[in-house]
């Protein structure tokens, strides 16, 4: 075990494999070149285009599925996702043990897979997990250490060769028989495929399953045919209404209703809500009561934001269509209105972890906003956080883009002081996700701290009637009304790792204790 | 020397680099990966996007240039570029010796390049050359041999890292100082960016230039920004009215009138014309005509095809609003009405060599075409062609997607039996570009030869009345008008080599003799 630049004791070898600790923001920079995937022959391809194969089992014999391979899926069918589930049916029936997940991030749907995991077909999972796959391996039911990243990361990951994708299969709400999809067009419609793009590219072999086959060419192509093997038609890969919800709204809590507003008002006097500026904030009831109060402020001004980042929802189109803002730029839409948008609007831009936030290209978007709105569960008094793991120790949420968020140029979570009476600011968070020097701002419905590195916001604030106070005195305040929090022990043996945004350990997690 | 599967003589090496003699069509499996670019590092780019430096020199200094390095251009600015000169006019002015000019492909304007091959300040040209650099290069005046190739072909070198370019010089019609990009807006405006891609994705280093510098996000980012080094800001890049032409024309010559409507109904008569087809015409004014012959079979049939391949032009753009077309999937936009077209019109597709042609690909739409239609200054008895020099030994045209649009399901080329009294049915082809065994019609003012590989054709055509004759035959007839042309000698001095769709070698071009 090594103490890693956050004080975090990680260990340099996960699954048998050398891993780097992290080192601090922007500190590491890696030599060595991109994965370089196969060199394929058009010769060896249908020279109609036509790569369609019977069905799912064929395609994956046919793409040379065995023991031990590492298989990729997306997630923009979240929890409505039916192939997932089907992939590692087929796996189970043909025998084949020790394969690795690697899923964009799975959900409470894939509790299908956990006898898999009991009985040696999925040897492991490296991705978000979402609810009970979280539980299982928080209890140490895994054979194979977890291997946490953020979108970005992710993509880091399959570009930089960290780890190789023998079969990427690849779910497309819309698609041709040579492999041009979409997420845009039919009953899985979910609105883009960002989230596939790296396994599209660097996959040795890659399969597209769609439920909606239309005549070539399926436009736009969000993934790219010519890096597609098979194309497989199967009745049904979605369920639409656990896909994207009909609705996104607002939280009706007057406790996360006053955190929202405290946070549009912080920006406001901050100078943030200004002509061109750029924000993104979520699809979570309070980010959503936050876009909200922005929206009213800008009417106020008449101002109007160059860009906003979605994850996309009926209040982000509002906006966009009021000419509240320029761009919508979209990683995933949450709603129908954002599916609906995302096909009509040209000035509503799909994007990928790519463009959006791999941190080993020459740049990304991520750095470009003003200001970023995330969640956490825990902070630590140095403004540290965490987004996986509850103060009980059980890893329930994946990393999302919220660690590629953190190089927005002013970063805010607005988060209850407490959750179930349990104090959200820790002396030590149990996971570490995010450095604190990342996090600028907690709004909390009993007051604002603002990280002392920001003293150009501290100044900006000196006036204001806002309750700025530290995060200590928040600290205290929670404990006056919740007590101070037992610790938790957890064993020692590590269950996760949490990747940074370069590829490096951040953080481990550890396996809980029986009751 | 070493005779290859095409029976030409090619040499092992060219510039001192290994190189692999064709192998016949579909029978070269390379082995290796893939070109693997250097990982780069968001740190060491500016978090707020603004890649913006004053000027190209000061690009170029950043860059790194230095002796013997490859630089990249492409041609989407064709005879109006003004970027390619200003670039080597700066080269020059460093000192800089012995670079390698790698563009898609060069015109006449750029020969104010020629004082530079003979300073040294650049050593060669991997790339095409239309008018006075293929001159300048057949009288055997450039210091290293030039390597030509199809625009698919172009993608492949790239992406297999048969080259390398250090420095990609980018003009982008419009751009945002992240480096985002398209060749939609501005002054400039040609379409899109496709022949720019694999330099963007592959070259160490990449310079965004533009003269339409518009506030993040550029959209369509054809050329994502994530993939650029630094944007610059010049007065012009382009001469508008050389970039594209208001309007591209059809034909007025009887004879060639001819050769198009008879190209039309060998079509038809072929059962290629149906619900549904594709074709592939291009921007000639033969070409133009068979356009609007095959629209106006359509319109008689009551037919629609579902796309078109551009090269895009008024014709086609009309073609497609009136409904005549699903989609276009355009490779450049050779008039106004294309640009406009494809800024407004989501049906019109801006696709890429990677897209299009890509031999080294999971298959490519080159071969998902039903007809293609394509030029040729020679062919031979077994339907060889040559598409880059004269009969004079002369090379002064590029590849284009010519060879890549060989894979097309028929492939016709209409063409002249003489021009300038010079028979283009030859006992040999000066310089070998494309394999007979994928070349299945020629048309003729005085005659249709269809490919004896094509009994399928021969049997739909046997009861027409179209004027089908042998290849032996319509020679005969040139030869008889123009008499049996005289050998022409050329030195057995290679100046240039012919790459195939997948990289081998499948001729070359020998100096010609001085007069």
């Amino acid at each position: 075990m090594i103490t890693n630049a956050a004080g975090r004791k990680v260990p340099d070898k996960i699954n048998g494999e050398a891993v780097i600790p992290y080192q601090g923001v922007g500190k590491y920079h890696p030599l060595g070149n991109k994965y370089n995937a196969r060199i394929s022959v058009a010769a060896n391809y249908p020279s109609d285009g036509n790569k369609q194969v019977s069905d799912l089992k064929s395609a994956l014999l046919r793409a040379g599925i065995k023991d031990g391979m590492t298989i990729s899926t997306h997630h923009h069918f979240r929890n409505g996702d039916l192939l997932a589930n089907q992939l590692f049916d087929v796996a189970k029936d043909l025998g084949i043990k020790d394969l690795i997940w690697f899923p964009s991030a799975s959900f409470p749907c894939h509790e299908h897979l956990i006898p898999y995991l009991e009985d040696g077909t999925i040897a492991g999972i490296e991705g978000s997990m979402n609810g009970p796959l979280g539980k299982f391996c928080s209890e140490g039911k895994m054979k194979r250490t977890a291997v946490l990243r953020s979108h970005g990361g992710r993509y880091q990951a399959i570009q930089d060769g960290e780890l190789t994708i023998d079969i990427a299969v690849i779910g497309a709400a819309s698609a041709d028989a040579f492999g041009n999809a979409n997420g845009l067009n039919g009953p899985s419609a979910s609105g883009l495929l960002g989230f596939a793009l790296a396994d599209s590219q660097y996959a040795d072999k890659v399969i597209v399953v769609t439920d909606h086959l239309v005549p070539f060419p399926c436009v736009p192509w969000q993934i790219q045919g010519n890096y597609v093997d098979f194309t497989v038609v199967l009745d049904k890969i979605g369920i639409p209404e656990k896909i994207v919800s009909g609705t996104t709204q607002i939280t009706k809590s007057p406790d996360r209703l006053l955190i929202a507003e405290l946070t549009a008002k912080f920006c406001d006097e901050a100078g943030i809500i200004k002509e061109g500026f750029s924000f993104q904030a979520g699809a979570g009831g309070t980010a959503l009561a936050i876009g909200d109060f922005f929206a009213q402020i800008m009417r106020r001004k008449g101002i109007k934001a160059r860009f906003a980042r979605g994850g996309s929802n009926q209040y982000l189109i509002n906006m966009l269509e009021e000419g509240l803002i320029d761009y919508v730029l979209d990683g995933q839409t949450f709603d129908l209105s954002g599916v609906e948008s995302m096909r009509k609007n040209e000035n509503h831009v799909w994007t990928s972890p790519f463009t959006s936030y791999n941190y080993h290209g020459k740049g990304n978007f991520a750095s470009m906003l003003d200001v970023v709105i995330l969640g956490a569960t825990e902070v630590d008094l140095n403004f540290n956080a965490n987004v996986v793991t509850h103060s009980d120790g059980y890893l329930l949420h994946g990393i999302g883009g919220w660690q590629n968020c953190l190089f927005g140029k002013t970063v805010i979570l607005p988060i209850p002081l407490f959750r179930n009476r349990i104090p959200i600011i820790r002396d030590r968070v149990t996971t570490l996700c995010g450095p604190g020097e990342l996090i600028d701002v907690i709004v909390t419905e009993r007051g604002i701290a603002i990280n002392p590195l920001r003293q150009d916001l501290i100044e900006k604030l000196q006036d204001s009637d806002l309750p700025i106070k530290s995060l200590g005195d928040l600290k205290q305040e929670a404990e006056e009304i919740c007590g101070v929090p037992e610790p938790v022990e957890l064993s020692d043996e590590i269950v996760a790792a949490i990747k940074w945004v370069d590829g490096t350990v951040i953080d481990v997690v550890y396996k809980v204790k029986e009751m």
